[in-house]
Formats: structure tokens, C-alpha cells, sequence
């Protein structure tokens, strides 16, 4: 944590700035500069939020953070990249690029299981489907439950795919996890911290998808809550921030993935579908995804797209998904990765 | 709804758009333009997404929504301001303006008490005051928990102000509503639908403060899914959103005031502390807000800013928030408010 | 500047961070932490860009820049607030409220003259009116040009207002300069660097408008560019930035007042007519910005909104600027500002 | 045009609306909706803004536009692909992958010189550097302006590059396109509309930023102020836009390649440098651009990037790109380019 003091700041206040890091636990260093004085203070960051509120003694100007707030993510802690084994020898995170791929919402028995051997028979591994959903409007179809979740398992007994499905509530967490291979955290509960805290004591894979307005850091600390409480299969899903562009649903923020790359050793999903929200645009941010370097897709696949009960728009057909696939699997090769 | 079909889209496009809508229970009319057709989709506009699917049909160029979403938030229901019984003889949403202040987080007897005791002196008529924090580092502190809820019914007996809290946790509901008469929803709980839905069952006003990226709709709709519940008393409180800007924490959306009372019955607070995250910035912005015409303020006020455990740079010191009152007064009295 | 070194830098890449500190004219301050190293580079910061471009050499992990980069603009150099004379016995920055309101084009001379005239007797003490309309599409009205100003000149005669209006391009400077009082920089030539060193050359005051996407330290520097010239009549204009919010046409960052008077001696206006689009949203928006200390607004007022060449949706008529005036006379008195 | 009424908006409303869309040349057709009516407005959307101004009649809910305001710059004018002569054998928006590489800045005819060999050999089919900088603040580098073109041109002439560099200032437009093959707009720049018609009469490639804040659709009425000149060879470049994320410089908007592949026929280029703002992050951005589908690259590289007078942290050292350029060969081929 760096103190910079205000020009003109009197030896008095400085005194009392140095004297409030010693009190805090850490050792002030001055530097003296041409028209203001910077102070480092030195220590385990534990507590950071402390020091930021020497912002509020007079003659300081500003508290500027050094390091990162987060350890377990970091590469510092872990160097070499982490694999995350998914069930059904499906492993992320090493040379196989895996592709879940599914509806946005669990329909019906014939709905997921077409689904399911059609994106299977594509090549994706992974089954992706919504059982409950985190609806804008109360009056939105807001999933089939515990039914929806018995189809997900009926699926993947016919396909033997494993299965990835949203938790929303605390309390449904066991529930969930009865059925589900990987746990999904939704962008809308990035910080749900209660969650988040709970799926960090379970035995299971975590796909976390980052708020629409989270920073990359931000994203990180709240791996960080799952990883602290035990859980080290955290999924980075990188899946469109909020910007002021309008012709994409949210803007894919591509660079993440390289950016994660440096700082994280966490495996990198990307999800062009709720990046963009047009189907049309979905083939070629899967391209980009793995040219950037990501571990993984989530791509939204439904039978009928026009008769969906969510997300429509942005859901490839079957057909359309089988074309993404072949084409996607030489830009892999190139990447380095096997599909 | 509004479907604009591409240029060069044939009649077949066009009668399978009709045959469409038709099934959905929509009345189709066609308006046909000089370079292409525009269908309007006339009816109850439940349902609305599976109209936003259209989108996928061949020719289809885009889905343009008419209607607002929400209902019971809209003036177009009720179109006469909603005033809100907050306890203790305080009324927000009418002639009363409203000012909640307290700490961030509640640390201990003394400190919430003397705060207590300070900003009723000034004025206040709500105390502020965390016990369970949602932080975004697991390292960071994280609340009280109920010691935390105790301490604060301890100052409202010893100063009558009835006190707003956050709740974070579903779980933590039924505890939170046993002391709190206000139950605070943060910004990051914005779309904890769970969350929304048991504050809906509660009998008690709720504080529901907009998400970082949340639009105005969305605002709406995540306090229609409180109302839809049935408890009708739901405050919004505008904290600022999350911009490119960096001088302040986030950016405070003075123009949701205007816009949200043009569109919504229910009363507007603004929370200028966290909305600049810096106390110097904290009274310009309660004057501003209460010019644009909200109804209410809630300010963080921290004996000791420079040791608190959470957001020390945004709070007031006591002597501090007591002249931003007295020249809040005034401003009151011009915008046709009792302070 | 503060040089942060990796974790894990050795020695070797130490060393050479500090000489190349050394070879730029700086003298380099290493504090050594717990986990990594921390240099701070003391020294005049001119040549800001090269310390920056050590990010670069092995070892480096960031560059933190402490210091504000403009000088001219800022507090440090200027404590007192700057006072600019706009003519006509006008002047902003002290304790005098000034209102410039007109319509965003002028159109014919019975417009320009009916509003000058309505204007001033509701209290306007600054004529607008846009000349050279720089427009997003080129098959929109692109302004009156020469015969636009010469309109303007009519209606300052007319009525003794001073006149501000938009240059757009640099060969223009002069042509504008022969008619107005005032001179505009749009939002969109925010980094017209070209038109913002010649406007430095000029004896007249500069209302300089802020970009939309322009962070307030860039709005200085961009100020900065004009006073860098001779030129220290500048008065900055907020008028909105770009977010996601879609309800209002850009958001007023009406934090930006209280920012700007603690960074910047320079007066301060709010234009609340583009920061919101909408009309409706005005008047509270100028009381809003009044009470955030601003030292001016610029209004758009239209005798025919429904018929305007240009932003009629956001021109108030002229009975509702003399009503919004009234009530903000009482805001202004409040805020200790005369108007 | 959608005209929607409000709720409640009564017959003489109506009647209005529709007298003044005949007015205007446009001819009403009434949707009567079951909570409100809707009015499209039939005709040549040409004047578009004045329909836009109907918000301000009484019953008007808002005014929703259908059409795309861009004509020359569409698909719906010419749906194949423009290919643009770049020169020297270069030919862009056809099979060709076009790799511009070179310095931020031109410093000296040694650091021209060996930056223009080192990328030809690499495989780069265009030199950049910069002669006139825009730079945000008058105390950095503003280049080496006319001596800085004459070494463009000795690069030029040295490796057969053709050059793409800056023009800044409508009166440097002839002295620039007297060296330069390619005429590149800054983002700064892009609503400079004086300088945009400029170039349009110009018999030169352009090569067009988009800006920090554009929407793609501004982004397009840019690009059609030059292609209504007369100048029917833009190159369309994203280079990252403005968002709250900090660790990248701007956020490159890389799903903004489908988007303008499906709305006009322009090429489009990716610039990976200005976007991200770090070396390390340039070459997995480049890789993800051309997988996106985008027609040529912009790449930053400096000898001694840590010596450079602007960008340093942006630029690859030659080796580094030469081994991008080897990675980047194999997912054109993929893409179905050629480099």
C-alpha cells in the first residue's frame, strides 16, 4: 500500500500517518519527492481494507494499492496451470478444449435428450441446461426445478455427458449437486457471497461466470471465497461485460482470457452465446475464444430456437452447432488443443 | 412487440412471421414500409420472450420491444406517489425527506450508540448499520452477524430511530426481520431472486438498492419481483453505477430520479457514500439529490472514519454530517420538503 | 511513479530498473517488501511517458503513476477559484449563477430572435445557439454556418446577451471568433488538439465541453492544452457521460462538481439538456447541478420543440425555462450563488 | 419510425401525431394496441432527426427508430465485400490477411529503419508509424511531423512497404497524403467531421478508428461521411473501447468483426496494441482477431519498447512479433487467408 500525501502536508501530519501504519502493524517508509512526500507501508496485506482508510486522515491524498488482494487464484501461489477433472474423462485445463453445450432451459424430456445426442453426436463432452433460472421479470418462465434436473440426469444417462446446471439459492445447493456434475454460478450471483461460501465446501467442480459489471480482479475474489473454504475446481467463465454497445447483448471481453492467463492458474471458459445474444455471431466468438487460449466453451444449442422459452435468439440449431464444431476443431489444432 | 423483417425477406418469411405470432395469441398487423415490412404483435404481452424468439425465424431482421415490463411498479397502475410507513413516526415518499445515517459496518457498543446518538442530534431519522457485509475479499471483514443486530436494536431503544440493515443470506431472513424494521437488499443482491421473493412474503419495507449494471428496467423489475409477492412497501435507493470513471467509486445516476419518478410510484433514495466513495464529495451530492427531488438520503457517518473496519474514506465524521444537515435544511425547504 | 517488480525479480533486473531510473533523469527509492520490491522514481514527472514505458524491461510487474499530470488546471498551482469575464457585465466562477439557454441550432431569425428575447426575460444572461453543427449522420442538418452567426450577432444586439457558440473545425477559429463571446468545444472534439492549441491563442473565454467517454484527469489535460497556450479562460462543462443506461441519453456525472473544485480553480457549467435527451428531466437536473456547487448551465429552449432542426426532444419551450428559473433562483440563493 | 402513444393518450393527441407525420412527408399507419396505439411512419427515413423531435407532442411515449441511418456503408446497398488497393501489390477485404506493423511513433531514421526491415521480414505487408500524435497531454511528444513523414517515406522506400500513418488536423490533409498510401483517422478523430469530409475527397485508402465511446452503429455514420465525399476506400478499424475494466487499456470489442461482417461491406482491421495496452497480451489478441473473422491487423512494434517515446508497454520487440506472425500464419490458413 502506497500513502501519497497531499503537496503541502506539514511534518505533524505525517507523523500521525507514519504513526497509524506502526499502530496497523506495518513499517512506514518515506520517500521524500520534489513536492510531495509518498509513503510505502510494508507488511502482510491482510487488513487491507484498514490501511485504505487512512484516506480519511488529513494531509493524505491518496491510499494506492500494490498487490493483488487475492492468493489462492494467483500464479504466485500456483504457477502451473490447474486441470479440473469434470467427470466422464472429461478434463479441463490441460491440452483437451471441452465444449458443453445444451439449451438454455430444460423444456421437456424430448427437448433435452435431442439435444443431448445432437450436441454429443457434434462432439461436444459436456451437457449444459438450465433448470433454474434467474429470470429479469418475474413473470418469465423461471425453469422446470427439480424436474428439469431429473431430465439433465436422464440425458446423461442416455448420452453419457456429464451435466453442468445453475444453482441460484443457498438452499437449493444439495439439492443441485444430487444431479449436477459441475455446479454453474451465474453472472448475476458473482457476489453472492453466501453461495459462493457453500459451493466452496462441496466436492464438486464450479463453473463461476463473472458479473456483467465485475472487474478481472473482482472476478478473481470471488473465486477466491470458493477457494478458500476448500474447493479448488473453480472454472473461469468469461461471458460478456456490460458496455455502452447496443447491437451485442454484452461485449465479449476477449482479452480477458490472456489476462487470466497471467494472474490466475484457474482454467478459462468462454460463453459466446450470452456474450452476444445472436446466434449469427456465436460461430466465429468461439473461434476467437480458442485463438485467445481458453480451456473450454459453453454454447447454447436448442432444437427450435423460435419456440424457446429463453434465450432463443442467441441458440445455435443443431445443424448450425455441427458446422461451428468441425470448423472449431482445426482452429483447436492450431491452439494447441484437442477437441 | 415489433418485428422488422429484412430487406428482401419474401412472402413466405413474411406468412410464416403471421402464422407465428397468430400461434402465440398475438393479432399480427403488417405495415408495409418502402424497404421492408414491420409487424406489429398486438396483444398481453405476457409471455414477452417467446415473442424476443421470433428473432431466429428466417427474414426476421430484429425484435423491437413496445412495452415496459413491470406493472405493479409503473405509475401507469398507480399513479399517485406511494408513501411507506418506515416506524417511529416516519413516513417516506411524501412531504418527509428522509435521512438514514449510521456506520457502514456496526464494530461495537460504543460506536453505534455514540453514532446513534450523533446523527439523531443532526437530524437523522433512520440509523444505518451493517452486521452481515457482503465484502468482496473473503479476507476482508464480513459483519457482526446477529451480535451485530443486537447492538443496533440497543441504540434504536436508546434513541427511538428505527434502524435499516442489510440482509445477504435467504437463510438469514426471518433473523434479520426480528430486529430490523427497514430489511436492506445491497447492490450486489440486486438480482438474488430468491432473496426478492422472501422479502416479497415479509411485512416489512425493504430498501432495495440498485446493482452497479443495472439499467432503470431492470431496477424496476427486480422490485417487481418484491411487489409481486405482495409487499407493496419497496424503497429504491439509487448508489451510484459503475462507469469508466475512476475519480469516483462509482458514478451517481442523479438523472434516475426524474426518469424513475416519471415511471415509478414507489419512493427514491440516494446513497451518495457509496456512490463517490469519498466523504469531501458526500454533502455536495445529498444536496444534489434532494434538488432532483428524492425523498430520502442514506449517509454513512463513522465516529473514527480513519479506523473503521469498512469503507472509512466515504464516511462523514459526526461534526461533519451535522453541517451537511443544516445546509441540507434549507435546500429541503426550497424542493418542497420537511426535514 | 512507482515501479512495481515482480515477485521473484532478481537482482539483476533490479539493478537495471534503476539505472535506466538514473539515465532518465530521476533518482530511484527502492522499498523492499515483504513479497516483492517497490521503486519509487523522484523527480520532476515531465517525460511522463517514458518512466511509463518500463513496463516494458524484465521484472517489472506495473507502473504507477502518483502524480496528476496537469499543472496549469489544477489547485496545487491556482489555489483560489479563477473568475472569468464573459462580457456583457457577465461574469462565472465567483459568486454570480450564470444561465446561457438558446436553441441548439439557430434556424431563422424569428426563432433566435423569439427565444433570445424569452430567454433574457427569464433571466438567461447568455445566449446559445449552434452555428456549425457537428452531427452524427451527414444527412442531418449540418447548421447555418456564417448566416447562423450573423443571426446570433442579430440577437445580441438585440437584446445584449453575450453569445457562446461551436466551432468544429480549426479554419473556422476566426470566422467564429468575429461574431461570438463565447467559444464551444464540443464533446466530440474533446482530443481536437489541433482545435484546442489554436483556441489558446484566442482572447476569448472557451467553454469546453467533456467528452463521453472523457475521465475527468483527461478533461484537465484537455483544459490544459488551452492554458498550456496563453489562453486561462476556460470554463469546463459537464454534459454527460456515456453508460449503459439507455433511459436518458448520456448520465450527468454530477459527482464531476464537487471533483472538479477540489482538483481545478476553473468554473464549472452543467449542461443537463444533452446529458439527458429528454426535456422532461431538465429542470431537476439543473437544480441538482446548481446544488452540486456548479458555477453555470447551458439549457436548450426551443418556441417549437416538435418542429426543431436538431434535439428537439430535450429543448425546454420557453414557459417551462421560465418556470424551471424561478425555482431555481431559490436553489441558487440557497447554494449562495446570485442569479 | 415507431411513434408510440401513451397509455391513456387521447383522440386529439392522435390526430396530432398524424398531421404532423403527413406534414413531414411520411404516411401514418395506426396500430391500435390493447393498452396503447402505436404509429408507424411510412416513407424515406431522410430527416430523420425532425421525426425524432415528435417526442416532444403531448401523448408521445417515445419515438423508436427502425431503420439503419447508414446507406453507402451497408450491406443492403452492396451486400459483396469491398476489397481496397492498398498499394504496393496490398490488397485488403479479399483473401489477403494484411498485417500494418511499425513504431507508435517515428523517433529516428535508425529506429524506422530497422523496425520497417525487421517487420517486412517477418512478413508484414504495411509500415505505420506515427508523424502527427494526438496526445492527451501538451507536455508528451507530439511527434516528429514532416521529418517524420519524409522517414516514413525512406522506409518505404527501403522495403516497399506501403505506409499508413496519422492525420490529425484538417490543413495537414494534403501534406500528409503527399507520403502517405494510407491516411489513418485516430480514434480521437472519429466524429472529427471536418476532417472526415476531407478525406473523402481524397483519392486514398483511409483507414478508420473506431472511437473510445462509438456504438458500432456511430462507428458506421463515420465511416459514411467519407464514403458520401466520393471516397469509396475505408477500412473499418476496432481498437478497443471504453469500459470499467482496468487491466486492459480499453477493451477490445471483438464480436464487433461479426457484427460489421453482417452490416456493411467494409474491411475490417483489428488493432490489438491500442486495445489491450500491454505487449504480452497483443499476440492472443491478434490470433482471436483473425479467427473473428477480420480482414487485416495493426500491430505496434519498437525496437526498444522501453526506450519508446509513446507506447512502450504496447509495443512487441521484433522478435516477439516474428513469432507471432509464425502462430498468426497458421490460424489464417484456418480462417481461410492467406499471409
Amino acid at each position: 500500500m502506497i500513502i501519497v500525501m497531499k503537496k503541502g502536508a506539514d511534518k505533524e501530519q505525517l507523523a500521525e500517518v507514519k504513526k497509524q501504519i506502526r499502530e496497523l502493524g506495518y513499517k512506514p517508509h518515506v520517500i521524500h519527492g520534489e513536492t510531495r512526500n509518498v509513503i510505502g507501508a510494508v507488511g502482510d496485506e491482510r487488513g487491507k481494507s484498514v490501511l485504505q482508510a487512512m484516506e480519511s486522515l488529513p494531509g493524505v491524498e491518496s491510499v494506492v494499492p500494490i498487490l493483488k488482494p487475492y492468493k489462492l487464484a494467483s500464479r504466485e501461489v500456483k504457477p502451473e496451470p490447474s486441470t479440473v477433472d469434470l467427470g466422464g474423462g472429461v478434463t479441463v485445463g490441460g491440452g483437451q478444449l471441452v465444449v458443453m453445450a445444451g439449451p438454455c432451459s430444460v423444456e421437456s424430456e424430448a427437448q433435452i435428450l435431442e439435444t443431448a445426442h445432437a450436441v454429443k453426436a457434434a462432439g461436444a463432452t459436456v451437457l449444459r441446461g438450465g433448470a433454474f433460472k434467474p429470470r429479469t421479470s418475474p413473470y418469465s418462465f423461471q425453469g422446470m426445478e427439480e424436474d428439469g434436473l431429473k431430465l439433465l440426469a436422464l440425458a446423461r444417462e442416455a448420452t453419457g455427458l456429464p451435466i453442468v446446471t445453475e444453482v441460484v439459492n443457498p438452499r437449493d445447493v444439495d439439492l443441485v449437486a444430487r444431479y449436477a456434475d459441475i455446479m454453474q454460478v451465474g453472472a448475476r450471483n458473482i457476489q453472492n457471497f453466501a453461495l459462493l461460501k457453500m459451493l466452496g465446501q462441496l466436492d464438486k467442480p464450479i463453473l463461476l461466470k463473472r458479473g456483467m459489471a465485475s472487474t478481472i480482479q473482482e472476478f478473481l475474489m470471488s473465486a477466491e471465497y470458493i477457494l478458500a473454504e476448500g474447493n479448488r475446481r473453480v472454472l473461469l467463465c468469461e461471458r460478456g461485460i456490460r458496455t455502452f454497445e447496443t447491437a451485442t447483448r454484452n461485449t465479449l471481453d476477449i482479452s480477458a482470457v490472456p489476462v487470466l492467463k497471467e494472474q490466475t492458474h484457474l482454467p478459462i471458459i468462454i460463453d459466446p452465446s450470452h456474450a452476444t445474444g445472436h446466434a449469427s455471431l456465436v460461430p466465429s466468438m468461439c473461434y476467437a475464444g480458442v485463438a485467445a487460449g481458453c480451456d473450454g466453451l459453453i454454447v447454447e444449442v436448442h432444437p427450435c430456437p423460435e419456440k424457446a422459452a429463453s434465450d432463443g435468439p442467441q441458440s445455435l440449431r443443431p445443424a448450425e452447432f455441427a458446422a461451428m464444431m468441425a470448423k472449431l476443431r482445426e482452429f483447436a489444432k492450431v491452439a494447441g488443443k484437442e477437441l
